[in-house]
């Protein structure tokens, strides 16, 4: 018994991409959709996430997750519906976030790691909400920048990648901290967004103004907690402006990821040793015990209206492949989401 | 009244260098030795210290201390014996540790920060140490490796220029708190010595080795703390080593200091998101209020017979300009020194 009756359409991996991911690196491929099993759902993808992350998963080699293997149904954490139940876990009609896959119905056990489903509320959040400041990015930006970057009320943070799903938390999250907040984004739409929208006290424009200049200005006691989400130039820029005992956050380096030449590592890294500083990564799935608290307190300033999130939704599965693209280009503005199906 | 009748042969900065550090750089000036006044002292330098950090010194540019101005005597550190006293500090005959400079004699307050002179006893030590594991170099490798690298028993201790003052330091503080050491040094013979000599457990010649493939064999488990006193290539290497939660201390950098061309940032970086880890600076002025407590723990070590040093010590105040080079060029065999006078 089920109440799936359709095909299953999917995006697979067809090819390393060798820099910018191609046309081609790609496989929409269809199968039917199976009868479920004991203990297993079906969930129907609504949302999907796209994150600069993704650009990752298609490479080869040691990382902090296995590969996405050629041939293989990409990988994607999403929102859904359950459709189908022979678990007791989860019921017809349950909303539920986990890793779907980039594919129009996600079937497997209720309890297995790969889909790792937890309900969510449509009531509490909007759906999309739960892939922004609620799902991965906000809980990156939670996590990265207080347990991390460790702000303290009155320092000065900046932040890259401003306007998109990670940067926009980081910055009201520094904010409701008590914190001088210094964007870094890609054209004045973001820069106003952020500033006027979100409460950022400044936000450099990359695009149309100098970096180093705009540190200089917004930052007159240097930088203490930088926030990094794309490496290259705007890192070395950072390092060149610590402040003593600065924490950088190493969250991404999304201008590096579809390098054909090697990465350009932080040539001011001795400003590292200048300043007594201190440069971290940080992997989300490590604070997933604690991924309820930093829910409730954003959940919380949601409501007193003191916390935005801005969405960029693209609709259809098959767009995914000029989609992610988006990403790498800085076309998106705000968290970028592939709407797979409607809610009905 | 003054015991000093002679002339002072001084080293100064005659051009800030682009590289490496020419002849020209360099002044050898004379001056008559000047009577004290009151609450000064005059010191007379036996032995001054040579460090990688003093190319550092030599440029123009924010750091985390004052550039050497041009014409002024060249930085160092040093032992030296008081000559004569009108402070109620010193006495003639005792020997201190201070900042000396590339000359002859010192002369000032005896309480000048400039100077910053403190007693040593020969005593407990040969002098020579006190700028070695009982110094600068040592107090270095000690709050470093343990403060900011804090391996823990049974960890994999990576450390470069393994055989000079700051790396022999630090490569038998890590032994005598349980962890396994590995050395990076140049040639046969550095590595010869500190394997069998202090009793690391390993180490790579980086000049007849390949450091990716030594670091594989003798960490298995990856790095867990990495002390780097050289950059480049090889942190790269340790880079792409690191074990979860690896600490880099980032100690000096002396493959880059002589650069002409832009200083090459880790492009393995990412490895720290990776891999969880962190990367910070360290500088050991910030630990002055707690030398002692590291001159106790390898004092007592030294007595015991568990914690050797060695210096490589060269002749006459006139050598410094092609001293200096040695360290740039891996030719010391240890703390290097420039004796400038007998203790007579």
């Amino acid at each position: 018994m089920t109440a799936v009756t359709t095909d299953n359409r999917q995006v697979r991996l067809a090819a390393r991409p060798v820099g910018m991911p191609k046309p081609t690196d790609w496989k929409l491929t269809s199968e039917p959709v199976r009868e479920i099993a004991d203990g297993e759902i079906a969930v129907k993808a609504l949302y999907l996430s796209l994150d600069p992350a993704m650009r990752g998963w298609m490479n080869e080699g040691k990382s902090y997750i296995r590969p996405v293997a050629i041939d293989e149904v990409m990988r994607a954490g999403g929102i859904g519906k359950v459709v189908a139940s022979k678990s007791s876990k989860f019921a017809v009609g349950d909303y539920v976030s986990g890793t779907i896959g980039v594919q129009q119905f996600w079937i497997g056990q209720a309890d297995d790691e790969a889909g790792a489903f937890y309900k969510v509320d449509p009531k509490m959040a909007p759906l999309p909400k739960y892939l922004n400041a609620l799902g991965m990015p906000g809980m990156t930006a939670y996590f990265g920048l207080l347990d991390v970057g460790q702000p303290k009320a009155g320092e000065t943070v900046v932040v890259s990648g401003a306007a998109g799903a990670v940067g926009q938390t980081v910055g009201q999250i520094a904010k409701h901290k008590g914190c001088r907040v210094v964007g870094i984004a890609g054209g004045k739409d973001k820069c106003d967004f952020v500033v006027n929208e979100l409460g950022f006290d400044a936000c450099i424009d990359y695009k149309n103004e100098s970096v180093r200049e705009g540190l200089k200005t917004h930052c007159p006691k240097g930088v203490d907690v930088y926030f990094d989400n794309v490496g290259g130039e705007i890192l070395d820029h950072v390092l060149a402006k610590l402040a003593m005992k600065a924490r950088i956050v190493i969250c991404g380096a999304i201008s590096q990821y579809n390098n054909t030449t090697p990465v350009k590592g932080p040539a001011n890294y001795m400003s590292l040793l200048v300043n007594r500083a201190r440069m971290e990564g940080i992997v989300v799935f490590d604070y997933a015990d604690r991924y309820h608290l930093g829910v409730a307190e954003m959940a919380k300033w949601m409501k007193e209206g003191t916390f935005k999130t801005r969405e960029d939704i693209v609709q259809g599965i098959d767009k995914f492949p000029e989609a992610l693209l988006m990403l790498f280009e800085g076309k998106n503005f705000g968290k970028l989401i592939l709407q797979v199906a409607d809610d009905n």
